[in-house]
């Protein structure tokens, strides 16, 4: 088998126009970046307001291991085999960072035969909308700090700073620092951190947009400090949103991409789903929603985090409505969750697989009182063995659930037919009942709550008085009413990353809370989860490099 | 008078194919960023090397000041007015920096009837190149402080790590910063600061590079630290260099757009020239000179600064040798070196303009100095006076120089067929001998003597001990042999920004010395000046909005 890499090189793109012709966008509404790659008008896409939406489907998947799950791989695969069997469907994925792309070798466009292509670009500048992000951010950074240089006419209290400035990179050195050092002319010093741009509110802000004045808007209503009376202060008060918004009007328009197999891929916006909110933007979504039979997408890492996060967070703020979610697991995975250690997963245990099994099962559970027909991915390794498999479908059995085993890893859209069909078959049956797990009306605390309980099974959450009293502050400021975006390990039910399997009875430590006021969310960050990743101790970049020929080499 | 912006967007723009076919350039070359932008591509490039060269003509300028030259807008201009006169002309310009575009008022696109458009986009993102440029700067700086953090292999001394993170962003607060704080998980605490972007090395790298390969060799040769042993550590050493690469191996390939009246426009790369080396890309200009017949580009402020470096860094390393130099003064310019206030300048003023015009006299000096024969554009105002021009003229006439009084603001490349023809019979005659204006063998202190007497007519330069120690430090280590490249205040030839006019017998204060290994120089930075600006007590950004029909308002 080629690498990834190989695999996309070797492949013959069509012309962009051909892929957006297959969802009816006339050529007048796509912008090109390259031959390969397309943003889509922010007009054509007005124009479609009135359209009825086509289903959408989640995939999401359990919590993940170094075993891999191949959740990207398997929405790519799943909108591949749609197509194959006659229905005209639309993925919609978020877009990589450049921060994992040069620490832990891996990008983020799928794999095998499953990927989006031109991978490369993808995986690397694409189309330049995080780093029109990255500038937004830090345009208000600076002008936060430029205010108070000069007189601080809206009485911004420097020990109140909320807004951090943001980069895509992994740089642990730059999570905590003391800025405006050096004198009178460099500013007052204060203590403030960079973000990685996937966890900033602007990111957030991005993709929760409906259209470019809802994007406006909302940067507008983003709380960067408060005032020495206590009173927020907003990027409006500063007067940067318009800036904002200008720096980020042509990120904002979906970009179109192709898979391997020439299905149109909308990849657009990119948070992180453990210390953000995990799902691509809402205007790629609805754009695909209104061209497409069904949309595939996806929300990042366990159900736990991206899933629960699309539902409660997007679904809910965009008024989507999915009508099926796909949950994707790995043997070797589910072996690794019932205790098996890395370098046994080759060998048969069907006992461990029974075990692990409860990761899966539970995050099946908690798909389903969401009110969500649930479909389970099995994405097949050839060391799997049909008594392994059969554990799973078993065990989802129990739970009315089909688990259905793929192949398109290695076989492209052709080994993800029995998945399409099952989805088409939860989708037509038409029993999906969405209903988000909480309800807006309660105290913030009690939402983190609800979510350690319902869907972590945790027995509680600690709050430390600092951190209650923060989120009081947020509700006496009217911010009671938002939903919750939950940052913590991607790895656990829990918030300790050790931890596998279904845990029960554990308390999810909330270490911070962050008001998103323009996103329209407040951040719980919990436990150890860091907003700035580091780099490993071999970063993946140094292997990167440019062959004779000028191709990428050591990428991915 | 429409403003600049809307001029810029009543222009009805040509498909980006078609002004690549003025230039002979393929359609397999062109890589499209929308329909009116456009990089071409690296094996189209290789293609052409053994094709001659056309001759290049520098555009330069006085000392800017408050009230406007206009040397974008010449340049635009004369390109115009070329191609109007039956000569196949390209205009190669740097890009702009979003910093001043967020900071005071004014875009870099030109202005006017002579302008590079889609002028928004240029100003704004434009093909990403800058993005690019800052992340790979930054990951170099993360891969850094990575290195250290996971057992310091390469033994770096802490306190003595040189490369800067940057940001394309007017930041003084990130102008001098403590990082790694808050505990072991974050790293070492060190001081470290960021530059804006323009000045950054892998700026000045990008520009000087010759071709994806060249570029690679001269990342990897960076210096970024010393070990304590005193041994300077490289890109290399760190493995950063084949990542850094793959992050600009897009970028490296020149961007393409058009003037107004659709000339070929090569806008790529942007170091400032009073922070850096101030010249657009020698991939881009070099292409320019294999498939136009006459190529006209710029230097930034004036020709004290982006003039200088053009000659003795950029001529010298790319192995140009220009034709002909093109010096851009206005009238109300040479009354303020004059001495008469901002408020007066509506005024004829004869005798200001001829005590002003020896500012302008200077430059022309220094340019013929470097063996190039000069015309020199006035840049035309409607105040300005016959008497005032005249003055100009007879001044320039002593020095065998022609002054061209200039319209091409108001009228376009009509406007400038005067100085066309004016830069034409100053190429045919072929009365160029270009030499730089010091060897490079001297020491480098020497270097830096040589530019402040024979450019800057300064009595001599101050060299702090320890900057001198600097220097020879340098020179031990086997960079004794290039050139150098001054920062220092545009306003002036001294280094006080307030001494207009053609002062002589100052001394230039040399406060720092940095030594850019992979672009070949020594930076001698020079007075108060900064490699990271701030923003004004009323940032433009506060003014920039989006209209209701998604247009920016307020930008330029």
């Amino acid at each position: 088998m080629n690498s990834d890499l190989a695999i996309a090189r070797a492949a013959t793109l069509q012309p962009i126009q051909v892929i957006a012709d297959k969802l009816g966008i006339p050529a007048s509404a796509v912008e090109p970046y390259g031959r390969t790659k397309a943003k889509i008008g922010l007009d054509f896409i007005a124009s479609l307001e009135d359209r009825p939406d086509a289903p959408l489907v989640l995939v999401t998947g359990i919590n993940p291991t170094p075993a891999g799950e191949g959740k990207t791989t398997t929405t790519v695969g799943l909108g591949d085999a749609l197509n194959r069997i006659g229905r005209r469907a639309a993925i919609c994925l978020r877009e990589p960072s450049l921060g994992p792309s040069f620490g832990m070798k891996g990008g983020a466009a799928g794999g095998g035969h499953a990927q989006v292509v031109p991978m490369d670009q993808i995986n690397l500048h694409f189309t330049g909308d995080f780093h029109a992000i990255t500038a937004a951010n830090n345009l208000l950074a600076a002008m936060v700090d430029n205010s108070i240089y000069w007189g601080n006419p809206l009485d911004i209290d420097e020990r109140r700073i909320s807004w951090r400035r943001c980069m895509d990179m992994n740089d642990r050195a730059l999570r905590s620092i003391v800025a405006s050092l050096g004198g009178v002319a460099n500013g007052f010093p204060r203590e403030d951190g960079f973000d990685i741009t996937v966890a900033s509110e602007v990111m957030a802000v991005f993709c929760l947009s409906r259209n470019l004045h809802d994007l406006e808007a909302r940067l507008g209503r983003m709380v960067v400090a408060q005032t020495r009376d206590g009173a927020n202060v907003t990027a409006a008060d500063l007067k940067a949103d318009g800036a904002m918004a200008v720096l980020l009007k042509d990120a904002i328009a979906p970009n179109l991409v192709q898979t391997l197999e020439g299905s149109p891929a909308l990849v657009h916006g990119g948070p992180f789903a453990n210390i953000a909110h995990g799902c691509n933007s809402v205007m790629a979504t609805r754009l695909g929603l209104k061209l497409a039979d069904v949309v595939v997408t996806e929300a990042g890492f366990g159900a736990d985090l991206g899933g629960e996060k699309f539902l409660d967070i997007k679904c809910r703020s965009a008024g989507l409505k999915p009508s099926c979610a796909v949950v994707v697991a790995t043997v070797r995975a589910l072996k690794m969750h019932g205790g098996v250690e890395r370098h046994q997963l080759g060998a048969e245990n069907v006992e461990a697989v029974r075990h692990g099994v409860a990761n899966l099962q539970r995050h099946v559970e908690n798909l389903q009182k969401f009110g969500l027909p649930v479909v389970v991915a099995v994405n097949h390794f050839t060391s799997d063995t049909a008594a392994e498999f059969a554990a799973i479908r078993d065990a989802m059995a129990a739970l009315g659930t089909e688990a259905i085993s793929c192949t398109h890893w290695a076989h492209g859209g052709a080994g993800a037919e029995d998945l399409a069909h099952a989805v088409v078959r939860r989708i037509e049956a038409g029993t999906a009942a969405y209903k988000p797990i909480y309800p807006l009306d309660m105290t913030l605390a009690d939402k983190i709550r609800a979510i350690a309980r319902e869907i972590y099974r945790a027995y509680d959450i600690a709050l430390p008085d600092a951190v209650a009293a923060k989120l009081e502050s947020f509700e006496a400021a009217g911010f009671g009413e938002v939903p919750v975006c939950i940052a913590k390990t991607q790895y656990s039910f829990t918030a300790d990353p050790t931890i596998m399997g279904a845990p029960v009875g554990h308390v999810l430590p909330v270490r911070e809370v962050r008001l998103s006021a323009g996103a329209g969310f407040v951040v719980a960050i919990c436990g150890d989860i860091m907003t700035m990743p580091g780099l490993p101790r071999v970063p993946a970049a140094e292997s990167i490099c440019l062959r004779e020929d000028g191709a990428i080499e050591g990428l991915f």
